[in-house]
């Protein structure tokens, strides 16, 4: 059967690699819409690749350009946020929610449709605004299907037995390009190294979030609001060869992991799949090939950015949308060359002390969250240095 | 609910570990009927820790015993195979089959009982004769969950998707006590020398199969009988930390591995396991306290054992019972030191020869493996230097 596909952020990384998936199932998916941020070229070539029947641009200022590169395609097209709306109310079975940061919490949200599947790469809606959106989800019926590599891992690993048997769920991390590093050297560290990632080709932002290693905390917050695994069930492992994305450790004193060669493709083909998986003529996994795969303990005195997401999600209630913001800013300040690695989560646990004295549920509404998240990130503003 | 449970081969390896699991879940598992071979003594002894309500032991001749040690425990007891067949007969809602080699066949394929789960650990009903035991499971609904560790692992790990979409499921060996050993060497080893292994203690024939690696090609055809893989879709790997005991490959790239420290009590309580799984309070595994795992390829230049298990796989028919009996006749002679490390391959080799050029069936029943078992092992025999 035909399925109908929806990629918001089909111009960005995990959308360039979501089209390669599809094409290679023309069989299985049918893409009904593309949205895309401002570049209106990019959209128009990968509308036409996919065939979608309609694209749509968020920049506004972007639709002349659109609307000329798909002229005689007969794909429909618009831009501005009510293009992007109407992209997410058109009918389709799944939607991959791959707009990235803050920007992409108010479109995934409203892609929540009863009976359509969302294939979330979004990491905002859980972090910002997970409560709110897993509830939503849930009321209508929704099925989420992470596509980051260590929740879908998860995912897999997780069909071998119940929630209430899970004693613990690891996420693996690559430990950055700071690994191993002294905590000397890291603190004198300039963005550009510290984008370096040894793995995986991600955004900057993701990038010096992955050497602060507060990627692995806000994936543990993801990991809490899609899996119902509060902090005490959640880890991480470091993990350098990026193949074993995740675990679970059983109460029979089993483990069930999810592995695979670090290519996105894998767990986008994972999360798009129905009934059955679907087949992907990639690179097979060669452990004999690769010879061994090594771990080892985090070092939260050196990365204390996994220390604060691991307080926020354990503290819950407003918290960890309050860290996601603060540290957002913060990451930029670094990436200006404003503040210096040690900064970033200085300032974090600055504004994380500062409004944890306020008690603050966590958002009822993703409306909320995204108040909130404005809030924090006005306050984590003032920290920096003029 | 409390569930009822047999042990046959109660005080082997398996059945004391077994102990351990039930006695740790005296509110969850009750013992109805523990069956033994030959030692009375320890038949009763765990019959009386187990509170079991019946007590049979294979050797007819030891009765008399059994009955003294247990008098006035209110626990019944026979001797013999009629009372062993009582024993299987007895209502109870799992059996645990662990009687070891060819004269656990019998009792194991007697215990398949419409709605009853067998937890598997006599390799011989699948590798001697899975075809007709597994039709047999089949036709009586009978769930039949894997106790050796590989196979345990396996289960799990397919959880995550549907046999149509593995691509590969791929067990582990240690790689044996010769996994570093050149050819030459290994030619020369000593019995004693092989029962070494590295990281198992079993009983002494498994372990010289596991020098051979046969070990791993009789648990590939296991593996084929129990979750429907064919030859091409089966495969091992060399992993010495035996951490990591079964991997799947699905078509999506994606892979789901079982792991768990090396202790039988893990997968023993796994294929215990009812709607959730048994809580195990054994030491957790520590990736990040061992470091690395490890892998390579299997050698089959230096083990040939594991080429003739595959061929035989492959070949189907009755070859994999020919090839296992003619296995255990060549141990025997190598324990006892009338042929080198390098006969055993050669005999069974010889063996599958001589039989493949008839094109006999797979056995349909029981009884058929039973008789072929028989005739290889005669033809074997005569292969043995006087």
């Amino acid at each position: 059967m035909v399925r109908s596909l929806t990629i918001l952020g089909a111009t960005g990384s995990v959308g360039r690699s979501t089209a390669d998936v599809v094409l290679a199932h023309g069989e299985e998916l049918r893409v009904e819409a593309v949205v895309g941020g401002r570049d209106a070229g990019a959209l128009a070539e990968i509308a036409r690749r996919l065939g979608a029947k309609f694209a749509a641009l968020a920049d506004e200022s972007g639709g002349g350009a659109l609307k000329q590169a798909l002229s005689g395609t007969g794909i429909e097209c618009g831009a501005g946020s009510s293009a992007v709306l109407e992209a997410v109310e058109r009918e389709a079975d799944t939607v991959l929610a791959a707009i990235s940061g803050t920007a992409g919490l108010a479109p995934t949200h409203a892609a929540l449709k009863p009976g359509r599947r969302i294939a979330l790469a979004n990491k905002e809606s859980l972090v910002c605004a997970g409560a709110a959106f897993m509830a939503d989800a849930r009321r209508l019926g929704v099925e989420i299907m992470p596509v980051d590599s260590e929740h879908n891992a998860l995912d897999q690993a997780l069909a071998a037995g119940r929630n209430g048997d899970v004693e613990k769920a690891v996420i693996t991390a690559t430990g950055g390009p700071f690994r191993t590093w002294s905590r000397e050297r890291i603190a004198r560290a300039s963005a550009k190294e510290a984008s370096a990632h040894p793995v995986w080709s991600m955004g900057s932002k993701i990038n010096i979030d992955s050497a602060t290693l507060m990627n692995k905390g806000l994936e543990l917050i993801e990991a809490h609001h899609l899996f119902e695994l509060e902090a005490e069930r959640l880890d991480v492992l470091v993990h350098p060869e990026a193949i074993v994305h995740g675990l679970v450790q059983w109460s029979d004193g089993a483990l069930t992991a999810g592995l695979a060669l670090p290519d996105m493709k894998v767990p986008i083909a994972n999360a798009l799949r129905d009934q059955g998986r679907l087949r992907m003529s990639l690179p097979r996994l060669d452990l004999a090939a690769i010879g061994r795969l090594s771990f080892e303990r985090p070092d939260e005195a050196r990365f204390p950015c996994l220390s604060l997401a691991k307080a926020a999600l354990k503290a819950g209630g407003a918290l960890p949308t309050i860290l996601n913001a603060a540290n957002e800013i913060a990451v930029e300040a670094y990436m200006a060359g404003r503040i210096g690695f040690y900064d970033i989560s200085e300032m974090v646990g600055s504004i994380c002390s500062t409004f944890s004295g306020r008690a603050m549920a966590a958002p009822a509404t993703v409306a909320d969250a995204l108040a909130i998240d404005q809030e924090a990130r006005r306050a984590a503003r003032q920290l920096i240095p003029a």
